[in-house]
């Protein structure tokens, strides 16, 4: 089997499930148990939680609170926010968010909330202009993701936030989960107040994620509970996967594979605009603009659903787009 | 070391992690992807639906949506009925539920809607008049426990159903977290519209859990995103932990232990009460009455903790509440 369908899902990678596996059995507190086998479950969560941070770049690891996945911490970043500030109701997102994010301000945009989307041009790219204008008095939040997951098309974080901080009030939350664990990120260095991350898009299991909240930014709890996560997140921290999580952390701080990725991902793009007649890479903008793992090619006058089932066939595994819908 | 924390968290029994085990490596597709590693871990995702289903007594197996834990299960219950009936705001519940309904309901109460707190006796019992009292006509939803988390003490749900049902148009949601798994549950023939459960009560992992949504009861989905759980859920499904929890249902519809459980712990209970002075066993209702796994036992003029420090340096987890607090 050839498994393309990397930003779909990821393989657990095996010195992740090597770190996961005595959580699985032997270590079996909850972490919250004030006896011994709880603290040491506590420990794991903590240094779960270091490795997190590091790999991101927080100032303060406390900065980093464990979800159940990235749509989670979307939409806690963006939910709570206005749920926190009430007032301040305008929201401004692009047109090629996750749906976790799109699919949200569509129904914030329903319950009385205005919203402004930023429309991406033929190259995947936006407009820095056009968020320059959109920023009000009353904007509260600008989500705007880090690299697209359909085309790996990186936008300039570091640039958007500065614009946001010189023009505006708002927070700016970034969707980084189809980028972390491919390209270095350095949070503390950015004008970033809140940051999704999802563990199986980087060889950590399903069903773990973490929101960054830089200090200082207040959300209330998306579950409202037990006081796990400093009250932030109710529910029994899941441990084995929050070990997990912080191991594909550390693999992914130290990999040095990203290089002979692009390179593989480059000739596999330049054989087929060779091979195929009429094939055409999208989000193909300068170098350094896209994640280094994702291809994203239009075949025209072909279905891509067929297109996939032939590949699957092969035993060749892709996507037509995000997996989600 | 001897664990007597089971109501904290339990050890994944080593069926449940055989289960899991080929998610965990070589099974690792995205369940929302259409090629054939998808199409296989969305069937594994349904086989443990029909798992859930059959342990509780679900007429049909979509009325299971999966969540990442009870506490989700139980904040989207509640905050999602009223989210969807904002003109319902009368919440009725008792002062012993787990803290992701009560601390959720204390929240409520505090946004504008109205709780009334339904009390226990000493022996930790309801007053099923005190509820006939407290429905009206606009009583949204009536939030009550199956078994308590801390003393094992049983509400009678088929009962307290039956009342709802024929004093008012409330929905009737059942925090079953700690009762799954140590006694039989037929939803079908109950008068419950929505019931919480935690994998990780019995014998599955942490990090996840479900929501029973009875037919015909329609909430928002509680996070917003992708198309998964029917877009009931948004978040790639966790296919280990699903796994997992589906094995667990099966363990525990077929176990035979709960008899010998109830015996040694009966037998524990009448061993303490003989042989130390000023003990007294707390929820020791009539027979059947209470969880046969759990027991709860005060020691006049000792500190609770420093017991639990005790017990902890001769190997013997217990806790002296609810882990979560």
């Amino acid at each position: 089997m050839i498994y393309l369908d990397n930003n779909a899902t990821t393989r657990i990678a095996p010195p992740v499930l090597d770190a996961m596996q005595p959580y699985l059995s032997e270590h079996y507190g909850n972490p919250s148990s004030a006896h011994s086998l709880g603290r040491k479950m506590k420990a794991a969560v903590e240094h779960s939680r270091q490795q997190v941070a590091e790999l991101i770049g927080a100032a303060d690891v406390s900065e980093v609170v464990f979800t159940s996945c990235g749509s989670e911490s979307d939409n806690w970043a963006i939910g709570g926010f206005l749920e926190q500030n009430p007032t301040r109701r305008h929201i401004i997102t692009t047109r090629v968010e996750h749906e976790a994010v799109r699919n949200l301000c569509e129904h914030l945009a329903q319950i009385g909330c205005e919203v402004t989307w930023l429309d991406v041009d033929g190259k995947g790219e936006l407009n820095l202009d056009d968020l320059r204008k959109a920023l009000r008095s009353d904007t509260g939040i600008v989500s705007v993701m880090l690299a697209n997951n359909e085309t790996g098309v990186l936008f300039p974080i570091a640039e958007i936030g500065r614009i946001i901080r010189e023009n505006s009030d708002a927070l700016f939350h970034v969707d980084g989960v189809q980028a972390v664990g491919k390209l270095p990120i350095d949070l503390k260095n950015l004008e970033v107040d809140l940051f999704a991350l999802s563990g199986h898009k980087f060889h950590a299991p399903q069903g773990i994620g973490a929101l960054y909240v830089r200090n200082g930014v207040k959300l209330p709890p998306f579950i409202i509970g037990g006081a796990q996560e400093h009250g932030r997140r109710a529910g029994t921290s899941a441990v084995p996967n929050i070990v997990g999580l912080g191991a594909a952390c550390e693999l992914a701080r130290i990999s040095d594979q990203h290089e002979e990725i692009e390179r593989l991902r480059d000739k596999l793009e330049a054989e087929i605009l060779k091979r195929v007649p009429n094939a055409r890479v999208n989000g193909l903008t300068t170098p350094g603009k896209r994640l280094p793992n994702t291809t994203n090619i239009s075949f025209e006058y072909v279905e891509g659903e067929n297109i996939l089932l032939y590949l699957d066939r092969e035993g060749i595994c892709v996507s037509t787009g995000a997996a989600c819908h």
